[in-house]
């Protein structure tokens, strides 16, 4: 049985803290497709099949034409930064697309201008930008961003918004009793705490006013108590945290694969080296932390060494991050992964990815923000995690171990489609197929 | 509910066409597993769990543990080859294990030797064995093969056999009309039809008696209508072809990742060096197209390009296998994947695997045997296609696309495990962990 | 003392017989260094310095200012190919360099217009231009391109001229008498004779007019006794053959900096995809035959297994080039280096080029333009053994083997240009630097 | 003119402070050598032959052919460690050599123990090991290592003596005033100055002795003004520092030639993965840093930015040792290299060495031991820059650059061991090849 889901009317707000190297290549991407100039590959509301029914039956929509989500023609694009370079120039500074393709769309580009920023230097050290809202307490930042919500979606004549952090990643802190519960939270607000990061004073708007909120970065920031109960309060849902991408895409792409089979795994040494914005806050020990803590959990997660004692018990995780700046946003990485097989006798995987790190995190924001606006309008609230595919730290229920396996996740996310719209779920037993396979029948 | 399985009593014959590298590293390992000096990793049916139930229950046997197998312990093993060597003086010359790890265990390796092989030199021309059976007609040589596996049985006083095709590739031809029907076939023996490789004349002998029998190299075996009508009238298992190891493994993997990820793919090459028999053999540009063919239809077939042409429509996939002697059994793959995401931006991954040929592929011996055996029990017959996880090129029922991701291929065989067992099929939906995630609830 | 050198007064031509990929780089680049827009990097001419007495006198001049060198700016481009696309045109289509750099220059480009090819289609299977000289016999051929040199000649008011082969690998054939000497060679000029590629009739008509010439191509060209008569008589130099790039520019760092080292070396695997129009012709065997022995030679030259046979007795040398269109002009090799140190352990070395093959052949033929030009005013004639450094196959002095190592090239180039210009001959002793090393002193 | 030599009579002792992996894979290899199981690759002395004479002279002897060295059998071999551990056992931690090839040597490695330490806790602080010298000042821990020598020499009746540092990598510190001269070093002594580390002690009490000394790893030991003076005074030679092995080995062999192509470059980034002992005391960031100065400086000096500012003016040079268990003392490297080419465009090249760190490092020992003690003999004191070929970080004259360029290095050597051998030293000029190339003889 189909669920009841509201239309996609109207225009969508997608606003982002955050107007760097990954929100203006989304930006500058989504009009570039909107103009027919290029193609939305990566993302996977736009360009993925869904299979419904049995294998035979070669039913295979595109996801957008199965689900009812918001067209690309109607999103509007706004956001806050600490530098107040409008998307035109923050993207030609990004130096991640072709000049060419960012001339192109220069006038819709210019328009698009940072709100002034809800920032705390504290949490990112390596940045300077002036860019920023004075306060005195985080109340009033609170209220302001809210403001600034509702200034947008008038003056846009949008029908929805949704908030997707592609800020900074702040520096590494756990949760305290101050995020432990709504009331503890707000007191904070009030009392200026400084363990209330920046991002969770975005998320916090956001949620007051019920508009969906997924988080693209590693800090904490919606996986607290405080927001998951606003998230529920507002029937909001929410999404978190950190976009995989590049090597730890690669890491649940190949650590399932090499279990499957049995394989045992010795070590895995992950080094990268990148250039950007990112890469130079990331080489301030304290913001790496922060990555380095969403990047490690993964493999520990998928293999289940108390499960596997003898195939990964020994396992040595290691990852590292090098700034290099000839590299650019051009994020190469380089995994040796130290692997064994029958008798234990041992073997080497190298993998060598030279990848393009906002271009592989763009359609990222862009299906956050498609999901979790549908979601909204499906009637979801609170943690979605069948959106754990797009996400290194995926934020589950409480007590609930996040699946990190990207094809569990997959299938997690198709069948959820699948579940919302009255489709069966698919389990690939496919027995049916060998008529008389069970010579008994 | 469950199904009728037979128990796993008394002794299992492993009868194997082929005694080299495979077959040798299988047996050796078998023997030190049971005599407590190795572990049997890379082994599903050994070291692998399946999930039962939900998440949160907690329960993830071993399948060993879950599902009725032949024990190790229980294994005899058999084989034929065209050179005369017993399987200690094989596996020391085929150099995979380390010589003191076959010292260990060598009056048991002596004492199996291989029984003459049923031959034909023009399927392989670069081997020069003579330890054959002579023959006037390909029938005689499948009541030989008969023969020897009814003595087999009664020698080792086994109460199952099974067999699994370690011999070498051969070359490439393609189904005609003498392996179109049982009874074509059954002619073509009679008039010693050339066509008739040496591999279908132990697929038949074995079929014949009701012995089950997978294939594990490249070349047309069981996989012709005349065997497949044999599987069904003695109500037996088959399983083809091809074990799917190292860079095929590789790329059975990474594929489904990429494409779960809407990513784009312009290129893919794959090329190997090799040094052992295996090498030698398939330096033959006859033998490598039939190791090429199995190779190539993978990516195709995962990715789809009539479905997503934007993705897909233009790959370029090429495969080269250079006979390199310095590597010896350790054959090294280096992979060169060129994809493109987010408005066409151009990546590259690049895959180089020091892998070890021979200890990826004896798990698998021991798997597909014991599956098969199992299989036979729970009195199914014909193609296993729920086998395909292990398999290159799995076949599968007239008319169906063989299905290569590695990550639905797993499923398929464990979905189909706990079918049998009448456990509950898993879909990975788990919107029940999240209680009120539907406000409307 | 310093020899007599003419002064490079006035202009000078440089013909190339093929202006495909490298010829228009080569083209483009000078013409856009001598505006301004770039620089020459990777040619040692205009970018090299050389040192000049001791190490302390700290005298390092460029090379260019050191050697009277003809200027970029006196350059007049020519040349002929199977095509009859402009430079601008044949730049675009051979997609190495970004377009707007080819746009910048575009009327220049587009006032370079080939002459008809000297062509025989037996030499180049994959090569269908129709732009090509009507002829009887090969006689009339070399008269033609003569005739073309002098119009060239008179139209630019050039001083003097060199021609560079920049056209396609021939297919691989051996000298034979026809080759042996002059007479015999113009003998099968007359009789049309099959054995005579069109490359050898540029290079005769080059040679017969004292116009210098070097070969970019593995092809037998002007090494064959007939033209080294030729380029005595009429008092030219001439230098051959094949562009030093990529891999085999690596080989012949890598291997005397291990053989430095006595390590020994048990294999070398290398590998290449393409994907431009050299990959094309390279893809027929006939052509990849003339390559592949150019590739080849240099390992064994450089490591001299007849006087280690203790270290590279054994070496295992494979080659392989790929045809794989995604890669364009990037051609992108890689390299498996065995090798084995104190008491044989064994290592490996895995070189990964993500290269542009024009690219680096474009200075070379600037350099050897350049330089040749030079050796003739310097009243040098015959092989330029001095030259090796920039080509795979050095043309020797019969009986004389070829140096491969590229680091005794580069001091034999050095040398001779120190010893020419009447400077002292540098040795690398530097025992003066150690005042009272000697305790005797 | 032929220098006078003494003749090489009698035995040779070599001394190492540092029983680790590097002195025992020494030791072990060169017993092992003696006794004919083994060839001992990797070493130039041993192995490397040398031209004397003309390309066409065929002269091509073995190094110790051709200079009076000692031979294998006659050296005998001591040492110290702050472990107790004899050499046998030493050698079966390490994990370097397989165990079956130290078994057969085993007697002779556990007549091996070594003496008590001269050590400072402070300048290795991730070692524990407590088989030191007990001392009030660091005068007596001079006195008592000189007597330790003397005890050596008398109970092995060794002719001669050499000192080779195989010990820890100690912690960064610069050169002081109590460096400066001998007299401000030896009153450092008196007073205990925790300025002077373990390994100048021992290379003050060789050099005292007249024993020559070579320093293999990365400190500051000999390469202070007070030790050069000492050296002097006694007519010792002296050579450091840090055994070029793996990825500096590698750096110093590539640098050069792209350089020699005028290829430009934007970046190096380096990362090592190694597992043993070094690689633990290297963990600690103090030690790390005295690596790190040691492998920095190469790539400068080698390219020359200043002089070459268009090509290496903006060279990013990054260095990372990683501990990573998995790999044991099997020294994993990976290079990526960001060079550029013709007009600007880009290329990359990576390097990935599967190194095996101590069979690099143990020929290198042999060589430095056997050419200082060839030096001594010679007649030659004081700074040795001829063996820079085998050095990281090659001490040279006071003002004077070091030449880091392995080709140049070799050069050196080679041409340094001619002039002391009364040959012509070699400049591969070479024009008498080729008779009548100028035109005007
Ligand atoms: N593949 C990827 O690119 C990838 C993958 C996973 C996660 N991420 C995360 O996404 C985020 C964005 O990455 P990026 O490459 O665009 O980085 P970027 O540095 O280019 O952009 C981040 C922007 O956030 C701004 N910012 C910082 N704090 C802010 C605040 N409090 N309010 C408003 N703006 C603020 C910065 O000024 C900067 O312009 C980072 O946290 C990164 O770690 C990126
Ligand atoms: N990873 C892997 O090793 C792997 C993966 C997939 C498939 N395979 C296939 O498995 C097979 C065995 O591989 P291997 O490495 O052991 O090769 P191998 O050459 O070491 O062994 C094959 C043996 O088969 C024998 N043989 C050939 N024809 C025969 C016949 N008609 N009857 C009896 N014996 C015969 C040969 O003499 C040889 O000893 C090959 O076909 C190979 O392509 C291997
Ligand atoms: N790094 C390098 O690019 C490199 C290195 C070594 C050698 N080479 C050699 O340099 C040559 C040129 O390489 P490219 O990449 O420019 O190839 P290309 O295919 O782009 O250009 C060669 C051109 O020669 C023309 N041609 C062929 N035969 C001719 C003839 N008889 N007369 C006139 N024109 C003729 C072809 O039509 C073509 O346009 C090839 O032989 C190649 O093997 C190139
Ligand atoms: N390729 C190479 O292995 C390589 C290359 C360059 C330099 N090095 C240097 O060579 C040295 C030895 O390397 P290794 O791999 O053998 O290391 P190792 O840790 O195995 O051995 C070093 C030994 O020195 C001992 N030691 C430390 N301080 C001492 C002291 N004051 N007196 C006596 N013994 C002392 C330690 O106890 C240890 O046993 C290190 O400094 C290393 O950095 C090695
Ligand atoms: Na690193
Ligand atoms: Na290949």
């Amino acid at each position: 049985m189909k669920h009841q889901i509201k239309d996609a009317n109207g225009k969508l707000g997608v606003l982002m803290p955050g107007l760097g190297a990954v929100a203006t290549t989304f930006i500058a991407g989504v009009l570039s497709v909107t103009k027919g100039f290029s193609k939305p590959i990566g993302s996977v509301t736009q360009m993925g099949h869904i299979r419904l029914g049995k294998r035979t039956d070669n039913k295979n929509p595109l996801i957008k034409d199965f689900v009812p989500l918001a067209k690309l023609e109607d999103i509007v694009f706004g956001g806050w930064d600490v530098y107040a370079d409008n998307v035109y120039t923050a993207a030609v500074k990004a130096e991640v697309l072709d000049r060419f393709q960012i001339e192109a769309i220069k006038p819709e580009l210019e328009a698009i201008v940072p709100m002034k920023a809800a920032f705390d230097k504290n949490f990112v050290k390596n940045l300077d930008g002036t860019h920023v809202k004075d306060f005195k307490t985080r109340y009033d930042l609170a209220q302001m961003v809210m403001e600034d919500i509702k200034t947008f979606q008038e003056k846009n004549k949008v029908e929805r918004v949704v908030m997707v952090w592609c800020g900074s990643t702040e520096i590494y802190h756990q949760a305290a009793d101050v995020h432990n519960s709504l009331a503890a939270f707000e007191q904070g607000l009030r009392d200026n705490d400084a363990r209330i990061a920046p991002s969770m004073i975005y998320a916090y708007a956001a949620l007051k006013l019920g508009v969906p909120f997924a988080n693209g970065a590693p800090n904490l920031t919606c996986d607290i108590p405080a927001l998951v109960e606003l998230a529920h309060q507002t029937k909001t849902p929410i999404a978190g945290k950190d976009f995989k991408t590049g090597q730890t895409l690669m890491k649940t792409i190949l650590a399932p694969g090499l279990q499957a089979r049995a394989l045992g795994m010795e070590g895995w040494f992950s080094t990268n080296i990148l250039g950007n914005r990112d890469g130079w806050v990331l080489d301030d020990p304290d913001n790496f932390k922060t990555k380095e803590v969403s990047k490690l959990g993964v493999l520990e997660d998928i293999l289940s060494p108390e499960e596997y004692p003898d195939l990964y018990g020994d396992l040595y995780h290691k990852i590292r991050i090098n700034y290099y700046p000839p590299r650019k946003d051009n994020k190469e990485s380089w995994d040796n992964i130290d692997i064994f097989g029958w008798l234990g006798y041992k073997m080497q995987i190298k993998v060598n990815f030279l990848c393009r790190d906002s271009i592989l995190a763009a359609p990222i924001v862009l299906d956050l923000a498609l999901f979790i606006d549908f979601a909204k309008r499906a009637g979801m609230s609170g943690i979605q995690e069948w959106l754990s595919f797009y996400l290194k730290s995926p934020q589950t229920a409480p007590g609930l171990r996040p699946e990190h396996d990207i094809f569990k996740q997959l299938i997690k996310l198709q069948n959820t489609l699948r579940y919302l719209m009255g489709e069966d779920l698919i389990t690939h037993l496919g027995l049916d197929y060998y008529e008389g396979i069970f010579d008994t029948e």
